[in-house]
């Protein structure tokens, strides 16, 4: 079977393939009196678009979303949210040579095995078109935290493109929206772009490594011991198509340290606890503690290049394949709207898991 | 509010405190027929068991479980199976002191922000305490796995502590269970015990990184998309105390691979599909491949420790805290039994949901 | 927060409003390879579509599904399966003089009194035009379960509207198509046309029970104690608009009986058990016993009525109302084909539940 | 497989068997800061318990409730709540010569093609003597409305037994505890009572009918279009053992009534709206309406009675059977506490899913 929900009281329900005639997400538990339009959707849908430059998939497509329910009026009821995106390039010709075949690196082979099926054109559900639904329903999200809780912001960037990582005293929260690859520091981003040229000429594509922060979110979310927040993060992020390893805070690195460093001293600021540093990621037991929340993934390299894989055919032929499509050399580049529309799913699921169960039984600190 | 369930279809429910009077896993969703009894969990248990060498906290725990419900005449019904574990040294008379304070880098501070109410006790439900009933249920996994689908095992060991990384041209299986470590390199266990000694003996703590391989695996478990194996699995580790990071395969360091070294090239071996490399862990959108399933994560250290470090008081007072419990120097140790268990619930659970939708399906290669 | 997901397995979120451009329903966990196609289950929708005879409502709409997603040459692919169904003939222009007040025994006032939102148009999301859904998602259920177990059948009738209730000794399987009440009963079907006809003329309207049966479902579907097979048909036909009782076998009638009488005796058959009759109405502990599976349910009469009645407006003043749009004096009859739809979801959730997790132990008899 | 959670923020995992150590709830999703001790939910056991009258079955249990967690300092701490009950009257030898044969109306048969596996002691989890861990976690849920909402009354009673019926004429709250059949009607429980002895005689049962009010709930609750009000209400009542019935409000007989008759008429009170009447049982669309909420269930008589029936054994012979254990001549009677505690965690479960979800955005009238 398949699990095309994610959320607790915020859920999710992503639907659609690469070539079918639409995909959209189902969106159920939004509450009721957040504005919204198709605008204010598309806003973030524009920013993962295909197409927008030569770094990713030349594929075109509008991107149109459209709200088929549970808004009325300018806002949302309370009812189910219906976006759709509707296909419009879905030049499924230039996948019939690989009918047959299984693309290494890719989920052809596995959805073959499982279901007994393989939807040819594009990769099917498995394409990461399906992460324009999540963009979709994070625009939502967005809009919901806004009307909760004014004041967090969520940001992604890029941090590390192949072996080239950005320089943390560069760093520049307006540099972002600035270069084609979200990258905080203007430097790196001018190196990159040559690098991934060279790159995306000889058909080669290369990972990536994508930080998202929530900054401005209340100390007390999170739902412990098996809906951690860093635990649902986890797994949002995991389930982006090509992630291969998620972090939060100092992430695999905090193997290295003792206990004395990794533990982040506490003092007290004129609106509660203040840390001495944030080791933790903003979250302690699964619980955010007031700080930045800060997650970071790893985008592997797209299995679709121009150079020449031993491969087996569906009937167990040993043979070659090169995927000739229209794809992405850093397919992490687009995993960054990705990733933040996750967080913002996430951060509004435990908003809302708060609000219900604790309310004012909150701990006062000071 | 919590939310204290994992699984699926195999569902654990954990419940207790550190200091309480018992802790369990209420587990719904067994299949009927597996054989089992009390000693056959309490082997997994006695492996995590505190208190078996100088390098574990000292509290001493029988850890010894009851079956309350679900099994009779030797095999499960099919109804929730409960296993209880008495806690019998529950000395809280230690903690008496930090009633007031919280501990930097624990779940202190957070509970007391999201619950209002602070169990001081050890940590309550914070506690790693917890993790006792995830290798009972764990254990129960096993042998559900093994009446359903013989063959398949479930391996963890230690590849890091602090700056010590295992030597790979060493590794050795059969080196696990000789070391109080479980690492599968005989040289790496010895050098890491004067370490760690070291440490001990100054109150210090230190982290880790665990490795997890289930193999014998068969090709088609797996959710998409958002029930992915590697989406559980690394909310299964995430959800772990004290776990930062998790990857699949190459994990992190995907990132700095091109595609056309990521790409796990396919030849047809005499039962079916075999790869040159595993970059991937096993696992392509989402879905298992037939080769071991890996997965990593790291463990920070204990934030229990000997030095003074600056923290506030409840009502918001700045002071400082040294921790005299008894307490892991490497808490990453007793993690390995239980990111055992977690991958034994997830495979059987993904197990459980491939039967129920797909059987003959399943797309048959060569 | 609403909750608009129905199912374990087999899982059905409707979403969409009266009066919105589209309505619909996400199918998440339709095992693959069931053959599909929009006329399949369009036939099933064509059985409910509004506006076919003088005895149900005028609003003329097309009820045209379209398949979005999860269907490939043919067949499904166990991916979600999104069903739309685009609303055509919306005149709002109807509702426009009931904005401001709440008619009695309508949700108008309690969707106020929860959600601070109303949308006026024709109910919005509480009108029974989102059974739509369920008959779409009920077609997709029937087709899984003739893949998987052949030989099921599925059949709703009218026993009772107003007083007048159905002779058991006609009743006949073959006249239920034969009538626009589905009922199996040739000369009930005539005598309540006069009657109906009536009530529809004066402006009124009145309730019915329906009846569906499931014959050729094995014995062992069913998952207590939570998830019983009785369980989640209370649960499926109450959630039905206007719905007040439902009823297993002998139903609210067994308060009535004698241990001796209630009893079905079992004999052995050539095929398995047999019993001497079936007041369980095909379910004991809530498992399913390879007898007819039979409910009933109340549907209410529908409150949009052209008789005059108290009520008050959004303001609190009190005032007067009447509905003039255009309504079912019978909702009841509509409610038939939903009621098979919701039969038809059950079975084939708890078809898909046992295969998971039971298989081979089934008890064998004899 | 078995599904044994009720709920969807407040879950109530029950477990355990007849004849086992113990059974019990594991309770999920309780605020923090509810008071509470092991007496308060005694309380509530001690009035289902068996054996305390000629009435009910002669098992003698002490069903005294334990707290393993969840619970610090006398209040709830929002971690899981374990109660468990220790069976401590188990003789299993009562049940030796039906270990063979299936005892016609019980849930013998399906369990045993369902799982494989017989429990024979006392009908393993499809005893009755589960329904003891709904009345603990009633209780607990009792203590956690009075927390959040003061002033909300629930309680249940018997309206028929038999063919014979309360006289609503002489309905009296006060009565109801006064009598061993909870009949809010002083002369039916004289009645009663000489007419069940003759049935106990004779080694006969009965069925029953009974109705759970809840008073004081707010209009807001209830989640459509699939966790409705009713909808929950129905499913847990129809969880329970023998339950073949539920009606909302007017219930069955609302097929019989008109538009005009059934539509509860608005007006306008000090405190917000009233109403003429209550055909709706204070639910509309599946949201509370702020009146009496009113749910009525049958319960067959129980199928363990002296007379002899026909049956047959595992084998699949042809036999009879007696049925000679220790058994309620009026199961029904028991059923009343625990339609009770369904009752309260379903109120609990939506008054903290509407928390969560609306807050202030709920619409005000006048």
């Amino acid at each position: 079977m398949s699990l095309n929900t994610f959320g607790h009281l915020f859920r999710v329900t992503t639907w659609g393939e690469s070539h079918g005639p639409a995909l959209g997400a189902t969106v159920d538990g939004c509450p009721p009196g957040v504005p919204i339009d198709a605008n204010m959707i598309q806003h973030w849908l524009d920013r993962r678009k295909p197409g927008q430059n030569k770094y990713t998939t030349q594929r075109r497509e509008a991107d149109e979303v459209k709200i088929l329910s549970g808004v009325f009026e300018g806002q949302t009821t309370g009812t189910p949210v219906q976006l759709m995106i509707e296909n419009t390039d879905q030049r499924s010709k230039d996948y019939s040579d690989i009918m047959e075949k299984f693309r290494p690196g890719h989920a052809d082979i596995t959805y073959w095995q499982k279901y007994g099926i393989r939807d040819y054109r594009g990769g099917g559900r498995s394409s990461a078109r399906e992460t324009a639904a999540r963009v979709a329903a994070g625009g939502l999200a967005r809009e919901a935290i806004k009307a909760l809780l004014p004041g967090v912001q969520i940001n992604g960037y890029m941090t590390q493109m192949g072996p080239h990582q950005i320089d943390r005293d560069r760093f520049d929260w307006d540099e972002i929206e600035n270069n084609p690859f979200w990258v905080p520091d203007a430097k790196a981003a001018a190196d990159w772009a040559d690098y991934l040229d060279g790159l995306r000429k000889s058909g080669e594509s290369v990972g990536a490594i994508i930080e998202v922060v929530a900054r401005g979110v209340p100390a007390g979310l999170g739902a412990p011991i098996y809906g951690k927040l860093d635990t649902d993060l986890a797994a949002a992020m995991m389930s982006i198509n090509a992630v291969k390893g998620v972090e939060i805070g100092e992430g695999m690195s905090s193997a290295m340290l003792t206990g004395t460093l990794n533990a982040d001293e506490i003092f007290m600021g004129p609106n509660g606890p203040e840390y001495s540093s944030n080791h933790a990621g903003g979250i302690l037991g699964g619980i955010s503690t007031g700080q930045d929340i800060v997650v970071r993934f790893a985008v592997k390299p797209t299995s679709s290049i121009l150079s020449t894989r031993k491969t087996i055919t569906k009937s167990g032929e040993e043979t070659e394949i090169i995927t000739k499509g229209r794809h992405d050399p850093c397919v992490g580049i687009r995993a960054v709207p990705v990733g933040e529309a996750m967080m913002a799913c996430v951060v509004l699921d435990h908003l809302l898991l708060h609000r219900g169960q604790v309310g004012e039984n909150r701990g006062k600190i000071g």
